[in-house]
């Protein structure tokens, strides 16, 4: 780095816009959070060169965009608005100030966009690949989050926009979805939650074992995402949108009646789509157009049951 | 790793008890923290192999426990007990499934000693060296976390332990000085605090520039470490004393009433010594035995003034 780590942090400080229940941020031994009324909830998640991105096919901005969105989307599936976030990063010598800077760039804009203070973290550099860990604090929306144990027989099965194919690009662009959640919190009682990283049926599974339940999908239902038609290999566009992971939409579940209402009042330009019923039977049955049923795996891989 | 990371995680939530303020731990997309009374502290660190480590120079245990050392010693320069830690760690993939182990096994020995849960984190395995970025968070002993920029003209500056040489091997195996500050804490109001991480002179620079103070220090006073006479250099015993860095021990300020009636009842075995005066103007000047003075720099290099 062209300046000293003393002085970058400095101009970290100087950016980072204090907004409560952040109440001393950058600076000290450690950040100072307001005593609040209603639980907090934590998320944390650690990026590396080479898994989770590739540089410079990914821009360093969309690399520090992406660091504190998958954390958003952590914080959105907990039914909670994200409040300040600490980021940790191990920036590769030989790239410089300008790519430092460019990395924050996309950091701050999307913290700027969605309110959260950057109250927090550790800069260093190395000679390895880049690093980078962010720590995201949230409160609910209302007075509690919503857990993926809340899931009971006969609730409807919403997701989130559409499925498969973010490795294009989406994985490093995806809007996480606060917007969504708050305006679903807003107006139904939301029993389970949890957000697409691993991949649909992956999560799902996640969600259904979490709460004791097992589920009916309707394949036809299943949003598809066009990228995923134009992922060039063996596997369906069905098989992308159940199996690929990193879409980081929501899938949530709550009682028949308030899925009807927050289907038919939903003006929302995120689509939102009821793909199933959760059952008393363990496992994930999808069922499909000609009347043939398959099991769900967590994996997204599809066999035969009958 | 031998097992797939969700078995490797759900061991790691089998094995982190869940105390209060945690209310849910490993297992959801975050972790949830009951509502609290008083401001919460947070504080986060990511070390990397050969910047802040060497393996198998440091044994797995020992690098899991510096890895939340380093921030219990934040926290304890707060003035803060810690509730909660969130790991993230990169895993060398060759190093497979024993030193994960052993890892974790440095890190909840430590966090079981301190009383802290785990309680949330990120466990991925890559080709590149091993990093790991831990996020405490911690509560005021009473009800107000202590920081930086309260110490006062008049005020006497309080080092813990003895200073210089951790290299030698204290920057992995220190106890941080969390029972110390509690002990301090409980008997006087501790005006301002800062951990020795990049060295007692430039955190006590920290300190005093946050103050808007000076300091005269008594150089025969400065604590020096066995470690730091041990350390075979042209740099003297004192330089290294007042140079070297991750020391971890703590400074404080308090008025002079406070540190006599503290100092006059100090019974823990970790050394508590007066090492001089909080000044209207600004620097920090160095009193040696034969009358000298020399300006003491934030880098902990000095030379002569007069």
């Amino acid at each position: 780095m062209g300046r000293s780590e003393f002085e970058f942090i400095a101009a970290l400080q100087q950016r980072a816009e204090i907004r409560p229940p952040v109440a001393l941020g950058i600076g000290d031994d450690a950040a100072v959070m307001h005593p609040t009324a209603y639980p907090q909830v934590v998320t944390t998640d650690m990026l590396m060169e080479g898994v989770d991105f590739l540089w410079p096919q990914a821009s360093a901005e969309l690399i520090g965009r992406k660091a504190l969105a998958v954390n958003l989307s952590d914080i959105a599936a907990m039914g909670c608005v994200p409040t300040a976030a600490f980021v940790s990063v191990a920036l590769p010598r030989a790239r410089g100030r300008v790519f430092a800077d460019a990395l924050y760039d996309g950091l701050f804009a999307l913290a700027e966009e969605t309110q959260v203070t950057i109250a927090g973290g550790d800069t260093n550099t190395w000679d390895g690949p880049l690093v980078i860990n962010v720590t995201v604090l949230g409160t609910p929306i209302g007075t509690q989050p919503v857990l993926r144990s809340g899931a009971r027989p006969g609730d409807r099965i919403l997701v989130t926009g559409a499925l498969g194919g973010s490795l294009l690009g989406r994985h490093l662009t995806f809007t996480p979805r606060l917007q969504e959640i708050r305006a679903i919190r807003d107006r139904i009682e939301v029993h389970s939650l949890i957000d697409v990283s691993d991949g649909f049926a992956a999560d799902l599974h996640h969600l259904l074992i979490a709460s004791g339940c097992g589920a009916d999908l309707d394949a036809a239902r299943i949003p598809i995402h066009p990228d995923a038609r134009r992922m060039a290999d063996q596997l369906s566009p069905l098989e992308h949108a159940l199996g690929d992971g990193e879409d980081f939409e929501l899938i949530l579940t709550t009682d028949r009646g308030s899925a009807e209402l927050l289907l038919s009042t939903w003006i929302h330009s995120t689509p939102l789509t009821d793909v199933g019923v959760c059952t008393a039977e363990p496992g994930c049955r999808l069922h499909h157009p000609d009347g043939t049923q398959t099991e769900l795996l967590p994996l997204g891989w599809t066999h035969a049951v009958e």
